[in-house]
């Protein structure tokens, strides 16, 4: 047994104390009666951070909650990580829902309830122990830490964004580290290395000045909804790919290898059309259900509306007409871009007499740390070794705004290496942590530092 | 001079006091207030009617305002006229804007100013005081003529339908006439010889079992308004024209010499486009905005919805979409036939994965009586005699229901010769009738009357 475990065995349950202590305090953002708790918690995680053996621990004001950060650099020449993780937590209700109370965390068959729990105090926690663990056992570390906790996950983080920028030089790191998202299922380390990107537009036609009588005038005049309909059909040809000039253009192709292993994880189509009650899926050709839903771009026109729609039939040719279109993107697409591609083809495909407009309303970048970056194959290693079972590589299909945010803002790689587990209740009553995950997390971090700070690539 | 121009210009006087009498009454069937008030007008009407010297007048019951019937028929082997009109009236409010008050009329430069003057008192009026006319003048009609007046013609006449199948035997005609439209302007007679009818439908699409997040799902399964967008694509070509299989199978095709006519009173195309703040105008090619808009079908989308319409982009992709669609017929269409239809084209062209349904909300048979049936060529002689005008004939882009319930239930020719002026505020405040058009009415249809009794054609 490596010293490192020795010491995390010994000292679990005093770890296990502090992370209770931590959970106890109900952090909820969104509550503003909370406020103070949430206050409180920044101030207990300073104190905690410092006893920890991280130093420079620092509650930083912020337009909203305050921002926590702590390090650790006296590894000259080693790598810098940055570690995230976010201590504001949800609301508890409905009370009546958990077995016991939200915050008076209890321990039972090897996991901790509490609201917090897995998103995000235990996952965040296992870092900081991981790095008191080393600091203890070698009174050093491998490589150096950089930790920033933010208290407005919850809330959209609005003030990460401003705050990274203003402590640009203070945060630089080689990588940021993400504790926050479920491993594949119990057992099954996972590494999320690309999600989607987002890109909104309004589409609004505008044919005559107003509504007009279908008896007096249909058949006569442009109809703003035919204009619509006939410019939203041309987005997409009949194998389901997006016609829009440019849009592929960017993207990065997947490889033979991440099929490979997008293979292993992929989705039960038969299961996934049953249960959405679905005579068959539907896609770009070439691609499975997998591909599509996260390493494939799509166009969704996501509402519609023209016309008169309450009851029975009023006879009008409608004068207005809009849609929304949300794109999911992947590498290297730019949400910008997109939309300025989605104007164009909006211009060439408007037809005549009508007026077409469109309004940019949503934007947020792709994500992707490709898998085979050496940070992705130290923590992959890191993680195999931890549980035993080989790490799988997986894209996400949504956005995770705060990635976005490090990618975009600081430049470096971001490694979502999530420790907790797809059933444990995040955001819901009886929320909790599967503290085996603590022992093996905090394995794998320590594994993934060393190998980190032996590794000449980074 | 002729005797019966020589009678009625000596009559003239009470002609008009007797219409203001029946004026004064506030005969409004939208107001179950004036109930009694519809009631009286029925009964004064009968009386007025046998005053007139026509036989057989009857207050007749139905389910709604009572109908009066009278009629003269004793020229056998002569044609048998069915007069319509209705004397039930709009409400008169706003009363501030009326010059005089509305149920106290008043004639000023030539007009007389009440609510229901010009729909349809007055007009039905003149039918009643030709009658009287010839009675008095000759002592005989030269044809035998019913008349049917209704009091719920601005509830769209609910009663109209079960009244004319239940006494179809006692309403048999050769004719149907209707004063109840405009002429084309002051001094312009214009007979409208058809109407289009109407078949409205909804359609449904249906993908998955309810929204899905884009995140997720996007770009891997059906969503409902690609597909409905994709479906009412297909309902028309580039050139403007229905591709509904069959739509067009049933329609009479223009003669030369209706284009002809129909270009006579075609309307200013510029104009149009510039009122309505258009860039085009825009219909089947090969048509002008008038046969567009009254001689050829249109199929148009009144309304559509789906997915997430509030403000901001929710990025689902949606389960559900619906649209509206009323198709605008022509002769000889049957909206049956079209509803069928439509049914077939959206189960031939529903995208896979999505179920999509139709359901038959509205339908109206459109009109025709051909402009060369001997009928229209005598009301349209008579309107020219008394005019000194040549008659315009037209048609109208819109439905008037009962028309097409007297063409349906009693299969005769309906004419439809109206002796309003298109700015006599119907429906409006100061609504008025042009008295030129009392005498002349009353000379058109004695004309008419003596022209059909010497035709051996009709």
């Amino acid at each position: 047994m490596k010293k490192t475990e020795q010491y995390a065995a010994q000292h679990r349950e005093r770890h296990l104390e502090e992370l209770k202590e931590l959970l106890r305090i109900p952090s909820i953002s969104t509550l503003s009666e909370h406020k103070g708790d949430v206050a409180r918690c920044a101030q207990w995680l300073s104190e905690a951070l410092t006893d920890s053996g991280l130093e420079h621990a620092e509650v930083m004001q912020t337009a909203g909650h305050p921002i926590v950060y702590a390090d650790w650099l006296h590894a000259p020449g080693k790598p810098t990580l940055l570690i995230y993780g976010h201590y504001d937590v949800q609301p508890a209700d409905p009370l009546d829902l958990w077995d016991s109370a939200p915050f008076e965390p209890e321990i039972r068959d090897g996991k901790i309830y509490a609201r917090g729990a897995t998103d995000d105090k235990a996952q965040f926690w296992i870092h900081v122990k991981a790095a008191e663990t080393m600091l203890k056992t070698a009174g050093t570390l491998p490589l150096n830490l950089k930790f920033i906790l933010e208290g407005e996950e919850e809330i959209t983080s609005p003030s990460l964004a401003p705050f990274i920028q203003q402590h640009a030089d203070k945060l630089k790191a080689d990588a940021v580290i993400i504790s926050d998202t479920p491993m594949l299922e119990k057992g099954k380390p996972a590494l999320i290395y690309g999600l989607r990107g987002v890109a909104g537009v309004e589409i609004s036609v505008q044919a005559a000045k107003n509504d007009l009588h279908s008896g007096l005038y249909g058949g006569g005049v442009p109809n703003a909804v035919h204009a619509l309909v006939s410019l939203l059909d041309s987005f997409h040809d009949e194998k389901g790919q997006v016609t829009v000039e440019g849009f592929y253009d960017r993207i990065v192709t997947l490889t033979e290898k991440e099929r490979e292993e997008l293979g292993r994880v992929a989705q039960n189509e038969e299961k996934i059309r049953k249960d959405l009650e679905l005579s068959e899926l539907y896609g770009e050709e070439g691609y499975t259900f997998t591909e599509r839903t996260t390493a494939r771009p799509t166009l969704e026109i996501t509402g519609i509306t023209g016309g008169f729609a309450g009851e029975g039939i009023k006879p009008i040719v409608p004068a207005q007409a809009k849609a929304k279109i949300a794109c999911r993107l992947v590498a290297d697409q730019r949400p910008e871009e997109i939309m300025k591609l989605i104007e164009k083809h909006v211009a060439a495909h408007t037809p005549p007499g009508v007026k077409a407009t469109v309004a940019r309303i949503l934007q947020g970048n792709p994500f992707l740390t490709p898998s085979d970056h050496p940070i992705m194959v130290a923590a992959s290693h890191a993680l195999k070794l931890a549980y035993g079972e080989q790490t799988a590589l997986t894209r996400g299909g949504g956005s995770i705004p705060i990635v976005d945010v490090f990618e975009r803002l600081l430049k470096t790689p971001v490694v979502m290496m999530g420790f907790g587990l797809p059933d444990e209740n995040l955001h819901a009553p009886n929320e909790h942590f599967d503290l085996d995950n603590f022992d093996k997390g905090l394995q794998t971090v320590t594994l993934f530092w060393d190998e980190l700070a032996a590794s000449e690539t980074l």
